[in-house]
């Protein structure tokens, strides 16, 4: 069985991009001939991915915008599809579940078994004991919160203990505890590219996943210095956005391959 | 409109109770006859209402137990029911959740407009600005994490920056900066009583939920003791296995009554 460690790095290589795209589709924000069907967020995100498909090494639907509506039957769709019809790109679960044993082995089973994503972003701040029921799905991969891009994202992380900020105890952890399957990423946003360099220097070559590039501002040729592995990948480049609204009009999925591909071609030239 | 607050505080006077019963439905732990019917969630979680609904001052039904076999169709249909039969008791929908603005916002409307739930659980490892889209809804509790009950809490929130615990961090912003339409509580765990007593301090009359009573192995009589404000109240006492599960007979609902009608009385004598 091919484990998502595995398959992130083949995307990486065959595919020849860093580049998630995010699927978070919003309903007030699509095109006004979608909005009104019944499934709508499928059938954008059906468009979506056939138009960026060939420029992205992942997808990461972010589960709010569908559990929000009622819609959860239409993010199984998305993965499934994905997972048909591109099945050599990995889903990436952007849930930010945790929670204590009996309930985390629930969520890791919606993220795992009920939507089959090949990986799921967690919540640290319960503990490394609550991050083992997640890690026990050894061919999944698990994306653990620790530097995040949101301006507020110091109020806890930066916090220094020990001489040292929790986002970085963090990913202490990540690399020399709970690694045991090799099944470990981090979530560190390009927001924060000084954060990258560190965290990097930390982890070695664990993936990391960067929010932040596009909409929230994140400059892309420090990210690319600062947190690229000797190997020059180790990054998932997330954009949502600026990808997927790059257009409101009927020409949003052209709209969106043009965003992706030329962001694609940008994340290689600074590699 | 009745806030959360307002009614959480209404519902410990008339029920003269700070029980919370945690509805956690396991679909392998439920009683023979209900595991075959295809609303089994909804068919036990009601029959357990009906039984405890005289000693208790709040429900919380966790999400996962839902979301990881495609129920939230049960889920609603629960809350609905709870909302419908016994209007004073405010239901409070542990879930966890957290996540930047544009997608804390889907969150808060899964929580509140979908749910329709009087409150629900947050973790605030992303900082205070992901928690405003939550704290938006005036008329809403949101429980924050501050010191959970399970046994590696500790390894991010017992961290001491500036001479101070993580989990102390949290609860001095909840108390000074966050609770501007007073409308949070905190989540400590009954695993760490000396913690129930330091954040109580902290935080004066906010509501704390605790859970780790019952299968955790809390302790009751020390809980009350450094949790209770001086109204006696301000204590939402959680326990989910222990009642729910008191019996796995076709009896367990008059099982669940005894226990919650016991606990009942043991907290208040406390008191």
């Amino acid at each position: 069985m091919t484990t998502f460690t595995e398959k992130l790095r083949q995307s990486w290589r065959t595919q020849n991009s860093l580049l998630c795209v995010g699927l978070d589709p919003d309903l007030q924000k699509l095109p006004a001939k979608l909005r009104k069907q019944p499934d709508a967020l499928f059938q954008f995100n059906r468009e979506i991915i056939d138009a960026t498909a060939s420029w992205t090494c992942a997808y990461k639907p972010q589960i709010a915008y569908y559990s929000a509506i009622s819609a959860e039957n239409q993010l199984e769709r998305t993965i499934e599809y994905i997972q048909v019809n591109y099945p050599h790109l990995p889903v990436i679960l952007d849930a930010k579940r945790g929670d204590i044993g009996p309930t985390a082995q629930m969520y890791a089973r919606e993220a795992f078994v009920r939507y089959r994503a090949d990986a799921v972003t967690v919540n640290p701040y319960m503990g490394g004991d609550t991050l083992a029921p997640f890690l026990q799905y050894t061919d999944k991969g698990v994306i653990v919160l620790c530097r995040t891009s949101n301006p507020g994202s110091g109020e806890f992380q930066e916090l220094r203990a020990d001489h040292c900020p929790i986002a970085h105890h963090v990913a202490e952890r990540a690399a020399t505890k709970w690694n045991v399957h090799n099944n470990i990423g981090l979530v560190v946003g390009a927001t924060y590219p000084d954060e990258i360099r560190l965290i990097r220097k930390i982890v070695g070559d664990m993936p990391l996943l960067i929010p932040g590039i596009g909409t929230q501002g994140g400059d892309l040729p420090t990210v690319l210095e600062n947190g690229l592995t000797k190997a020059k990948t180790g990054l998932l480049i997330n954009l949502s956005r600026s990808v997927i609204y790059a257009s409101s009009g009927s020409d949003f999925a052209e709209s969106a391959a043009r965003e992706a591909k030329n962001i694609n071609l940008q994340i290689n030239q600074y590699r």
